[in-house]
Formats: C-alpha cells, sequence, structure tokens
C-alpha cells in the first residue's frame, strides 16, 4: 500500500534521549524535536554539559518550555527513544558502556562512520557492515533502528528554516520500532521518516552521506533526500 | 556555486551505446534517450538480438525515426558515451573482453551487485568496491563514470509516463566526463543528472538500490531519489 503517515503510531507523548546531544548532528535533532513538542533529554559524559546545552536549546525560537532538559548519558538513556548521535570514533565504547541502561529501549542509531582526505568523505569500513549493526550486535536487548543520517546539521540548528524538506530513511528489523521511528521523524515540519528496509541495509545509507558532502561542496547545498513515487 | 543545468555541455549530438540493451534496465534507458533524441545503438551478444530490440523499442511512442539501432557489442561501443547495463554476474567477463573497443570511449557502468534472499536484496561485497570500481580497474584506457543505478525499468519502459520525476547521481574522477553524463541525464524530461562524488564512492549508491527495492515492497512504489536543495 502506498506510505500513509496517519497510519502511523502516536508518538507525541513518548520522550526522547540525544547520546551525543552536545555535538552538531545531536544538537540540531535535539532542537527540531523540541521544537516539534516532544520532550527530549539531552545525554552527555558530563551532566554539566548536557544541561548547558539543554539550557542554551531552549532559548532558541520556538522551543515550547519545560521540554528541554539535560543530563549525563545515563539520564538521556532513561526515554523512549534513544538517538545516538556520537562520533563514530567512540561509538562502540560508549554503547557498551550503556549496555543495561538502553536495555529493553527503542535505539536509534544516526551515526555515519565516515573518513575525510583532501579529496572529501568517504566511508569507512565497519567489521558489522555498518554503525547501526555494530550498535545492534553491542545492544543485544535493545530494539535498535537506524535513521536520521542525511538531515543537516546546519539546517537543523538553524532557527530561521522553518521546514526541514528531505525524507529520513528508517531502517530496522522490528516493524513496530521502526514505525515508531518514522513517527518520530514525522513530527518535523517537512520531514517523512520512510521505511527503507532492513538493518543489513544501514550500511549503504550511512555511506551515502559521503555522496551528499560532494554534492554540498560542489553546488554549495545542504543537500538532502527525498524519495520520489512514494 | 548551485546547480545550474544550463553549464552542462550540449550532448544532443552525442551517440550512445547501451551494452546489456536486452535488459530491462538497459532497455528502459535506451527508450528514454532516443525518446530524447539521442542516437542510441542497442548492443547484445548476438546481433541480432540487438537488432529486434532496436526494433521494438523504436515503434514505441515518441521515438523518432531513425535513431536506434542494434547490433552486437562492439557495434555498440563504437560511440561517444558506453552505458553497461549488463547484470553484475557478467560484468567483468564482459567488460574484459572489450577492453580494446572501450578505449579511450567515456563508460557509464549503472550495474548494480545486489543479491536476494527472502528478505529481500542486500549488496554483494566487491573487491574493488564497486561495480564502477571494478569496470576502472579493467578499463585502464576508458573515462569510467558510475549514473543511471536508481531509475525505475518498469517506469523508463512505460510509454505513458511522460517524465522520470528523479535525480540521477553521477560519479566519477573525470570532471568533464561527469559533466557530460550529467548532460546526457538531464535529455530525458524530469531527470536531472548531479556530481555526487569520485568513484570511491559508488559503491554506497549502487548499495542504495537495495534499499529502493526495500521502499518499493512496502510502499507499492517505483522509488527513485530527489536531492533538496541543490
Amino acid at each position: 500500500m502506498p506510505m500513509d503517515a496517519t497510519t502511523l503510531p502516536d508518538v507525541s507523548g513518548l520522550s526522547v534521549g540525544v547520546l551525543g546531544g552536545t555535538g552538531d548532528q545531536g544538537r540540531g535533532l535535539a532542537y527540531r524535536l523540541a521544537r516539534a513538542g516532544q520532550r527530549v533529554v539531552i545525554g552527555s559524559r558530563a551532566a554539566s554539559r548536557g544541561e548547558a546545552a539543554a539550557a542554551q536549546l531552549s532559548n532558541l525560537p520556538g522551543v515550547p518550555a519545560g521540554v528541554l532538559s539535560g543530563g549525563d548519558n545515563a539520564a538521556a538513556c532513561a526515554t523512549d527513544i534513544v538517538v545516538v548521535a556520537v562520533p563514530w570514533e567512540g561509538h562502540a565504547e560508549l554503547l557498551t558502556g550503556l549496555r543495561d541502561a538502553l536495555a529493553g529501549r527503542i535505539v536509534v542509531d544516526c551515526v555515519n562512520p565516515l573518513g575525510f582526505d583532501k579529496q572529501g568523505a568517504y566511508p569507512l569500513s565497519v567489521p558489522e557492515g555498518s554503525a547501526a549493526q555494530q550498535a545492534a550486535a553491542l545492544l543485544p536487548a535493545s530494539r535498535v533502528c537506524a535513521a536520521f543520517h542525511h538531515v543537516s546539521a546546519v539546517l537543523l540548528v538553524d532557527p530561521h528554516a522553518e521546514r526541514m524538506e528531505l525524507d529520513v530513511l528508517v531502517l530496522g528489523d522490528d516493524r513496530e520500532a521502526t514505525g515508531l521511528v518514522q513517527a518520530l521523524a514525522g513530527r518535523i515540519d517537512g520531514m517523512r521518516g520512510v521505511y527503507a528496509g532492513r538493518l543489513r541495509n544501514a550500511g549503504q545509507v550511512e555511506a551515502l552521506t559521503a555522496n551528499l558532502i560532494a554534492v554540498n561542496r560542489r553546488y554549495s547545498a545542504h543537500a538532502g533526500i527525498r524519495l520520489t513515487d512514494v
């Protein structure tokens, strides 16, 4: 059947934790979700940094009072949906340390394992196949999905950007979980969350970020993706 | 600078060969390019099969008289731009045999190395990194690009589909060649050819076809990609 976002579950009451919420992508997602009215907890290794990021984002236009808070990573894990937006370099170590805290949670990995040299970005080889599959291997008791790879951090944190005109590709093997993540993406104005395959097909979605970086360099853009005919 | 298709070269006078032009993707591309007025030569191992495909496509709506012809693979290689649309299984062997015929040509690889099982499509591991990089390794005297991975064969050959609303991601290390391939994609109504990185970033573009297949299954669609903000 055709894509019909109205059939997705209501996630407006769910809380969202953001691990790596002090980085560009994490801050941007936290801001957009909070602006959509979602309750968001920004996590950081040091609770004070998570709190500072939450205070700063709370002052940006459009954020309802009281929806954003910050704390340490454990605080961010005590939520319904936990977004992993940390640098690839610390990915495995962070998740290993949070294995128990993330048990039973929906974990949304949006990490792109990329290298950079003078010719631009390129995908790194990941033994598990992708960052998301690494997360699934390290978090056997969590419901791991992958999403939000291609959203421009620059646009996310730009308070003048009213809408994010792009589709978020959502991957995962747990249909209920991917539906919730699709619905979460759909809470952000202009975004759709589109199911785009099982976790074994996450690697190329992560790696495609290298192509979007090439597009951005060539055309001075903040490229995103729309799926046509969906 | 922003994407500006008017700065791309005029390729209306260039001829296009299609290797594997009797398969679904090859036939579809040959039809669309011929319909745009491009001179197209459909190649096949047996010249009679190439000729038969050309005769059949020439009868479809919108194809100007005389632009489509068919022959053996060598005939398709005697063109300005040669599109490789063969099954992955025969990719290396075919290109090895055509090395001399393809020397000096612009070669556009649009092959997706995919496997299929009951859970759908998944990317195959390619020692060279991608089909396009394999082509570049096998054809050191050719100018290898990659493009046309995500165009739906069903839509391409549907004579009632007036426009192909999607962007073709064009990859390659030769800027003049990628510009020509971008312009070629732009000859098809609704399509844009967008530069999307060097050949080392072709693997994930090929593999992303597995995700589009998952999208198509879930939503009964013929999904393509548009880049936003470009």
